[in-house]
């Protein structure tokens, strides 16, 4: 860990914990870092007792590449105020996209190896290969990446059982690997070697969930538990080689079980930080899957997880476009916010408390620089008020509450 | 009570709760029948062991009015899944607004009479204004009203006390008239006389929070509380006249604080079903709270809130257009059923696996069938991928999840 004394300190106070505190949680490894050694950003903080934060996935497809929209979506992306962003590009332009955007990439910046190593589809997963890739992603400056290196051969029987088997892109390349050549999972056997290939470059690595649930009816089940174990173990590996290491999460999982979800993971990985991507809270929302996932993670961040990864609107039907990228992040935002005021942070309450002051005072411009997307309050507000005043359009002048209250109702 | 008995076992199934368990919770209050007795629609049951519902506002204030354009928005909210109306006009036409929106309206309908009591600003709130207005809307045909009875006089120095001492439009105009009259809330005084003429259309309650906290520093405040207690007395006046009662919530509350909320309600109102707007998790998310309202109402709705009282994206900002309220419609929709989901609800948990076995086996068209909105999801499937295949353009044909796991990993 070679992370400036200094950077630390803005750590400690940007995230409301004391330096010890902070140094405790490195220490253990109940909170991670996210930045390479090479690079020259801001590192960025995770943990549970840290502020919630969200990561927005970017990345083309096979059947869609365009390197200009990438940029614009990775601008967009930072706008709308994800803290950290994963390049998943598949294909063979998937290393040019990758640098392209790193380069553009002011905030973490992480990867999943496996889909560049797959990236022609005679290309196996060996040892060499394997290697190579991460060290070539750590070369250019990745801080941190997903590992599927939990999901075992002896789990695939109970995928098996499954509505939706394995729906992670890089849990299904590994059981294809593994059904193909009857071996175990490459990253599980040459886990001790990736290790100290990304100690070299203070990489947080991302232990994947391959088994995540991908239908409620599937979540907390077998196939999940026996995966997060084999992690729990992996992470305890990453603590001996002083690598820093976070749990993924899932998926699709009910309201009522989000919570068991969580302590589960939290437990088995003794306090690793966990990385969930939404759960979502029901199967049945395509289109706007970012409000499912927004629900399931708002929940899941209050129990414990550190990172929301962002779920787009067009999850389930097709690659995200630059509008579903920026709902995706906004949506997002106020998951993480309300996380971070329900988990007591003086600088989001005191933000809340101006915002409701503003109101109170009709002071617009106020409660649009203090709202979490402004921008969007703002172009509504117009669009629905002729004139700025002391009421809007909702009740009118006579039937304001707060103007009404304020006036006839005695508040000094 | 004169629910003929096939309604009553219509309701049974479609809630899967027996029949005998339905009617101890409508005759203990647990459970409330909206449905005025004059009018011909399907009576629809709200109470905590039976599905969780959405209500939509529709309205126009002072300052918009179009009789078409309103019954285009409730039109629209109907098609997005709205269980139940609310018109919020204020004005001189809230009354002919109110009429037609009625007549088009084929779910319970639901309105604040103290709005078109003062229509006119002269107006006082007289006993037989109030009661007159309310037995005109009750010969109208008006299912469900909100009567904001328990604001009493003494409770005006807590509100004081907040950063937004008063939101709530019924609230405040009752604050006035206490203000300005120094006399006791009208509602609350005349409460035995307006429970007799509601009675007689066999109208629900809605006991409405004029209290509810407006910013989340003012949640669970005494303000609420103190109102929340009158509540639940006169929910048991309510019993006594046999008359359904609902209790109303807030309103802005903070993730860590709405399972005290709801279950306070629930404690203080002895059962009574809640009807909740929102709450919002966060005073930041102008532009679009009905995100901040759906994570809020989703968590309330697991812990016991029965109707989910939809926010729009224009919350805060101004009166919504039609497309806030197919949003907010829709993005409520997610919220109710993913706690039917979570409450285990079998009609939700198998609807859930038929999407997901419909995911697993590229069934388009049966994935936009069970869709909340098949609509969105199909148009946003068409734009995002040139073909029907096995496959979408997230990640395409070699990288698709689904697809590998089920050709090279042996899914029988």
């Amino acid at each position: 860990m070679e992370i400036p004394q200094i950077e630390l300190k803005q750590i400690s106070q940007k995230e409301e914990l004391p330096f010890y505190e902070l140094e405790k949680d490195l220490r253990t490894g109940k909170a991670v870092i996210l930045k390479n050694s090479l690079r020259k950003i801001h590192p960025v903080a995770v943990g549970k007792r840290l502020r919630c934060k969200i990561n927005v996935n970017l990345g083309v497809s096979g059947e869609r590449i365009n390197l200009k929209k990438e940029i614009k979506k990775l601008k967009a992306a930072l706008e709308y105020g994800a803290d950290t962003l994963m390049d998943l590009s598949l294909g063979r332009r998937a290393g040019e996209i990758r640098k392209a955007l790193i380069k553009e990439c002011f905030v973490p910046f992480g990867t999943v190896p496996i889909y560049s190593i797959t990236q022609e589809k005679t290309a196996g997963l060996s040892r060499s290969k394997i290697l190579d890739e991460i060290e070539r992603q750590a070369l250019e400056g990745v801080d941190f990446m997903t590992l599927h290196c939990g999901l075992r051969k002896k789990h695939l029987e109970y995928a098996r059982r499954r509505i939706c088997p394995i729906v992670s892109r890089g849990g299904a390349i590994i059981a294809e690997h593994i059904s193909k050549t009857g071996r175990e999972n490459p990253f599980y056997e040459y886990f001790e070697d990736i290790l100290k290939i990304v100690k070299k470059y203070s990489i947080t690595v991302s232990l994947g969930d391959g088994l995540r649930p991908g239908a409620c009816a599937d979540a907390n089940d077998k196939a999940q538990y026996s995966e997060l174990y084999e992690l729990g173990k992996l992470r305890k590996k990453c603590l001996d080689y002083g690598v820093f290491a976070m749990i993924e999460g899932p998926g699709h999982v009910p309201i009522n079980l989000i919570e068991e979800n969580v302590k589960k993971a939290e437990e088995i990985c003794d306090g690793a930080p966990l990385y969930f991507l939404g759960p979502l809270t029901t199967d049945r929302a395509a289109g706007r899957d970012h409000i499912s996932a927004a629900i399931g993670a708002s929940l899941a961040g209050f129990h414990g997880v550190s990172l929301l990864c962002a779920v787009t609107p067009s999850e389930h039907l097709g690659i995200p476009d630059i509008n579903d990228i920026k709902e995706a992040a906004a949506v997002f935002k106020i998951a993480a916010e309300s996380v971070n005021l329900a988990k007591g942070f003086n600088s989001e309450r005191e933000k809340n408390k101006e915002i409701s002051e503003a109101r109170k005072s009709f002071d617009w411009e106020k409660q649009f620089s203090l709202a979490l997307d402004g921008k969007t309050a703002k172009r509504k507000y117009k669009l629905l008020n002729k004139n700025k005043d002391k009421f809007c359009s909702m009740c009118g002048k006579d039937f304001c509450a707060m103007r009404k209250f304020s006036e006839c109702a005695g508040v000094k």
